[in-house]
């Protein structure tokens, strides 16, 4: 009856919250509930076992009496759906987080990861420095917009959502690389929302899953 | 109080049904709700006044009685929980409908989109016929997956849902290059996506609204 997420056995980023797991143990200290976590190792994530809970090999998934989801964006809209603190009460109010939701992992982190591709997969490609500044620019085609609209704005509509919750979660990809410093309001965006004790909970919780010294994965 | 959503002033594809206000119109159509469509020019789509709509200028936006979404898959799910027709009954099939919702613009979209980036923005550079197997590969490594999950089954998930709509709008976009017939089970299940009665009232109106002789927009 408990819920159980998956994440990876070891995080390839050895802890730095950033594989998407970390979303999910947000929302659920963001409503107040209990989960367990089951880690899979690389292997494993192509095997019918897993294939049958997630088509695609990837993590996190969501298990909750019968009910299997995966998508990061769509397990924190069921946990907001089904848990008062990450939805306004107001239809309305829910809607335009949805949209927000939407925007973090279509609009906001899709040139993101681009820019992760371009860097870490295709880095040693014979065009790889030619084509960075491209790739550099699409992203800030969608960050400068994202920026003015936050620019005097704690979160993107009214009080902390679900929609901040992922779009905070996106915009942390650009942390490590220091370039979330070229944009000062959204890096005290993404700032706010890491201050926030459930982000401090769930950091800590998937450091020390990550950090554990016998992983029990296959 | 009637539902307008914008739309280019012309689709840059000239009316093949694959800009974004044609998953709207889909939607509003399976569910039987009469909408009017105010056409946007590319030059009043960075103005203040769509801005303040779609803070990253794009089209489409959703405005009922007060409310204003953008975002696609967040104004479908906002029909699809405002009107019978795209999500089942039950709480868990709704959930796993959008779990499908993400997918379609998360896993599926995102490496489509990179090979039109590819053949459309950066055909001229030194790079694009090097790198253009990378491209592809990685979306076969979407496809394939999907293709297999779908084999067998005529809607991801039961009845024709939301997540379904998505998806068949998504895939649409390998139509017009004729990659979609490397995939027959992915073909098959878009060509029942386009046989629904709502989708080709929505293609037919689009279609003639890209086509008419006098645009009103600015």
């Amino acid at each position: 009856m408990t819920i159980t997420i998956t994440a990876f056995d070891r995080s390839p980023d050895g802890g730095k919250g950033l594989a998407r797991d970390t979303r999910v143990r947000w929302a659920l200290e963001e409503t107040g509930q209990a989960y367990d976590v089951r880690p899979v190792s690389f292997a494993a994530l192509k095997q019918p076992e897993h294939l049958a809970l997630q088509p695609f090999g990837q993590i996190p998934t969501y298990e909750d009496n019968g009910l299997v989801l995966f998508e990061t964006g769509s397990i924190v809209l069921h946990i907001a759906d089904s848990h008062p603190g990450l939805f306004p009460n107001d239809p309305n109010g829910r809607a335009r987080a949805i949209t927000w939701m939407f925007c973090a992992v279509n609009t906001i982190e899709v040139p993101i990861l681009d820019v992760s591709t371009a860097r870490l997969f295709e880095r040693d490609q014979p065009w790889a420095e030619a084509r960075m500044p491209l790739v550099l620019d699409r992203l800030r085609q969608r960050l400068d917009p994202l920026s003015a609209y936050l620019d005097g704005r704690d979160w993107l509509d009214g009080d902390f959502s679900a929609g901040d919750l992922m779009m905070v979660s996106v915009l942390l990809r650009l942390k490590p690389s220091g370039m979330i410093n070229d944009f000062p309001v959204l890096a005290a965006y993404v700032a706010r929302g890491e201050a926030r004790p459930a982000y401090q909970r769930a950091f800590a919780d998937q450091l020390e899953f990550n950090t554990r010294e016998a992983p029990k994965g296959a």
